[in-house]
């Protein structure tokens, strides 16, 4: 069971801020709500900062107390707001966000977000002392350093819901169906979903797959018995990308539908397992900056949470394991 | 509360048979089910066709006993399989359909299905005299002579849940969301999925709505301090046509995301209603049937079970009430 | 399709009041937001009255605009809380209610509750003067004069998606599980959770049923193979008496597990039908006023919407039908 | 992500059988799947035993192919059924067992289930030859040796939907609830529900809390302005002790409505990482037996698949950490 690590609080901290950048995730309002309610409980008085980094360069924030976080643990999105800001990537941007975070009295910043998000932080901190600290929340689950980001479960459990649905009518009409999934350029999505919806094949950036494969792999099955067809096709940075293999399949005489979840996956009400993750990540991240730590990201490895370096985070890719893939195409016989 | 309607039996009837056809719906499992135990409960016997039609002409079927359709009442899809079958359109196709029910000692036949299923079982009957008794399954409502059918409630409770997630996001980014629903021709699936999902607008085959009204509503909205807009556009025939008309709204200058539901619509674990109203009126076709009725569907009207001549049910549209999309945009304020 | 009646406006009316009364149910906060947007949209200001009565006699009550009931339809409870009053069957209180609503210049009431809530509203206009509304909403759908309440459509999925994981241990282990649910004194909740979940045997308040009947029918059940079995108990205005029931079967050497169903009947994302209904009925209310109406409840009858006098609502039981249960006992070999 | 180990196999095993025992839990027949077909893509044939040890004592055994596994991955409960069998605890009885599978060519045996079966399983064992592997599969994840077990991961998440229900009800109506949960003698269960819950306070077995403190718990969230309090009440051995628990609140003035949630954690269709547990952890037990392990359990320690010596998982209790509680009273405040 995860716990926010103990530390030796070293400085005494007055005042921090907190916001939500980039995409949302399920299970950032638990974060937001553990950030607040830890630092509050620890003697901290806490800014929310609206719609990411553009709300702390145009000041917009404003004094969460503990009853403001009230009843969303259970809420997807982020009371927030969340955005990307290409404002922030100039340097005149990030002096205008560290003035109005001093001229309120905020020492830190926790932020909420990914990869993107962090290298933003990052910079804030070495140009302007500001300490951060990160807590990972993308549902693609695909930021180094971390084995679990936030909203990953709660994305994957409704990916796996919609392929039960969908089950129903590829078997009633014996057809083969193309699922695609979102995880931007990483397969994370795609494995989870496809091992645990039962899925025949599954493709995934990671690993290359040809044409010719993946229709030996639907004539594998039809010889087998297997009247319908599930293929979970990652959208690996091409959104839409399935309803061409579509079109690729047909020619092959394998003719499929094709279902793009989309923006379905993003919302909804968060698993347990993602507001638990957001409590102690967000918990964490504040006691990271009680004991003096900056630039951090509160992420777990081998299973406990674990205060990683926000460098080690960005910059390179999170590296994708050989077997879930093997493990799927023998379950799939 | 709908309830089976009780006729005199005018008939021994001793042998029936069950098919589904045409696109699955969430509550055909129920429908089979009740079709299958009333009969044996009055003492007549069922056979399962599977695949629609096709499955009749092959001499595809099987004896149902009671322990048959046992723990099916829960799942999506149908257990009997179903197909849209061309061979049926033809005489001689009919013909071998009705020789291999009579070979078989069955005199009545249950097409749990829409209107082109009920053309085809109207077209046996007249042609060959097996008596014919339709139950209307189609998620999309679209069906003239029954205000309800069998899947239509959970096609729209599943879309309505998709709606509640893609507002997560819309709201935490302030953006404008077209969410694309099914309903073939015809706007009932979408009039209703847009006044429960709370939609700002909602676009009808059944009512032309121009690109410049649309961009008024939202412009409406933004006026009133609205940060985020829900569109809900049925699919109209065109499944896909809301990616053309994000572009079109690009190009005046509001960029919206797209999101087309598609199949997960179709299945999935049916609501309480489509459990009902499959287990009612498929003992209602059976009872029907006893009657020595032919040609009817088990419909509901006016709140009601009835028996409605198929050929109401047959070439003409179910009628689209002005008051649903008044009250949309009233509450949409 | 429920629609709102199109009545002709008889008086011009400027200012309103809503409130929610009794026993929560999923739905009233789609019912609130019509009525505040319903009567808005039609030049009438709206006060949102806090707690039911008890806020009308101590005077707290807000006006509500269109966009402080943005984003509330989807969830369950009521944003204006609610309360049994014991407080409001004095007449007392109930002149200082219709001061405290003239003070205002709130000219009429929409009650938003069950049969006693109404009770309350009738003699308030009866005494005061002040026109009143009702919108019936409660889990039971016991209320006289209407086919449909708010908030039964989610109860009873809920009770069925819970019957749906208990027949997976129940039939796991072959075991008989009797399954409570609410209702108060009637039984519809039971008999359609009862016929959508598929149960062997229901139990209703409205029909006695004997202990040895109970087991004649698990016996029956069991010659024909059945290794597990639900048994639906309605709580038939005594919560938690299925535990006796448990331990007289038991005596009768019918071990059987229980589950009583409770509060999470009461609660939860309102279902796709109670959303629409909410809306119709709260639409309808406002509209009812709008045309001179007073003392009437909008629901729902031969599948329509009806103005019903409150009168009718009163003091007399909803008729239980014979039908349902003995389909349920049918479908159950 | 979780992957199953890869190891040199060292037996050429030709036969296994599968079968569960005890309580059933979410995932159980995906790991049931696994089993199955990671065996047959391993040349291995497999026999599943009906009814745990009762199957095995009365050689209830059949062989599963791949097919017939198909389409169970989604629902809960298991296949194979299962129950707790008294008569294996004698020695003639697993004496028996071994016989009937020696009989059959069976070499080994994977069993599904918890502490009790797994004491089966070894005493099987070492009285026999017969190689075992266990999964470990229980909705209380208080099996010493595994951070996580088949089943856990779904009951929280359906005890924290009913608590996002319940939450409903009590704030509408400004009330206290207690929420029982399962666990056995674990407050597990009890601590994820309540953290991602936001429950108020959690009562867990391993920490005594007199009522003093409970109450003092709800009158500081009083004063802080908290008008509603959700308990979550571990079961702690004794299923329904909240009800004792709400009669002591209500004699010191803190009158609290009691919901216990019972066997709807038990089913009900598991969650994707319940599936993804049951698929590695059955695959991985095949694999240990195909490398001439025996007596060993296919867990989780440390965020990864661990082989652990059964003997590990038996006859102590999983450690309850101490800062869960710690953090769901702070993020409480």
């Amino acid at each position: 069971m995860l716990s926010v690590p103990r530390l030796r609080a070293r400085r005494s901290l007055a005042s921090i801020a907190v916001l939500t950048s980039g995409g949302d995730a399920p299970g950032m309002n638990a974060a937001i709500r553990a950030v607040v309610r830890y630092a509050i409980a620890h003697g901290i008085e806490v800014h929310g900062v609206l719609r990411g980094y553009s709300g702390l360069i145009e000041d917009s924030m404003e004094p969460l107390g503990a009853a403001s976080v009230a009843n969303i643990i259970q809420h997807g999105g982020t009371i927030l707001k969340t955005a990307r800001s290409r404002e922030f990537l100039r340097r005149a941007a990030r002096r205008a966000a560290a003035r109005n975070l001093r001229a309120r009295g905020i020492e830190a910043l926790v932020v909420i977000g990914g990869e993107g998000s962090f290298a933003g932080a990052l910079r804030l901190h070495a140009e302007t002392g500001i300490a951060v600290a990160g807590v990972p929340a993308t549902i693609d689950n695909d930021i180094a350093g971390t084995e679990e980001t936030i909203g990953f479960d709660t994305a994957v459990n409704t990916a796996v819901e919609a392929i039960d649905r969908i089950r129903d009518t590829a078997s009633a009409h014996e057809r083969i169906f193309l699922v695609e999934v979102m995880g931007r350029t990483s397969g994370f999505i795609a494995a989870h979903v496809g091992i645990a919806g039962g899925a025949e094949t599954i493709l995934v950036p990671e690993r290359a797959q040809s044409l010719a494969r993946v229709c030996a792999a639907i004539e594998r099955g039809a010889r087998r018995g297997k009247t319908s067809s599930i293929i979970v096709v990652a959208e690996a940075g091409r959104p839409g990308r399935s309803a061409q293999l579509a079109r690729d399949l047909a020619r092959r005489g394998y003719p499929a539908r094709v279902c793009i979840l989309g923006h379905t996956q993003r919302g909804g009400v968060p698993s347990a397992r993602d507001r638990l993750l957001g409590s102690v990540l967000g918990a964490s991240a504040v006691e990271a900056l009680r004991a003096g730590r900056t630039s951090v990201m509160a992420g777990v490895q081998r299973g406990r949470v674990a205060l990683v370096p926000l460098a080690r985070a960005i910059g390179r890719r999170r590296a994708f394991p050989p077997g879930p893939l093997e493990l799927a195409a023998t379950l799939a016989i």
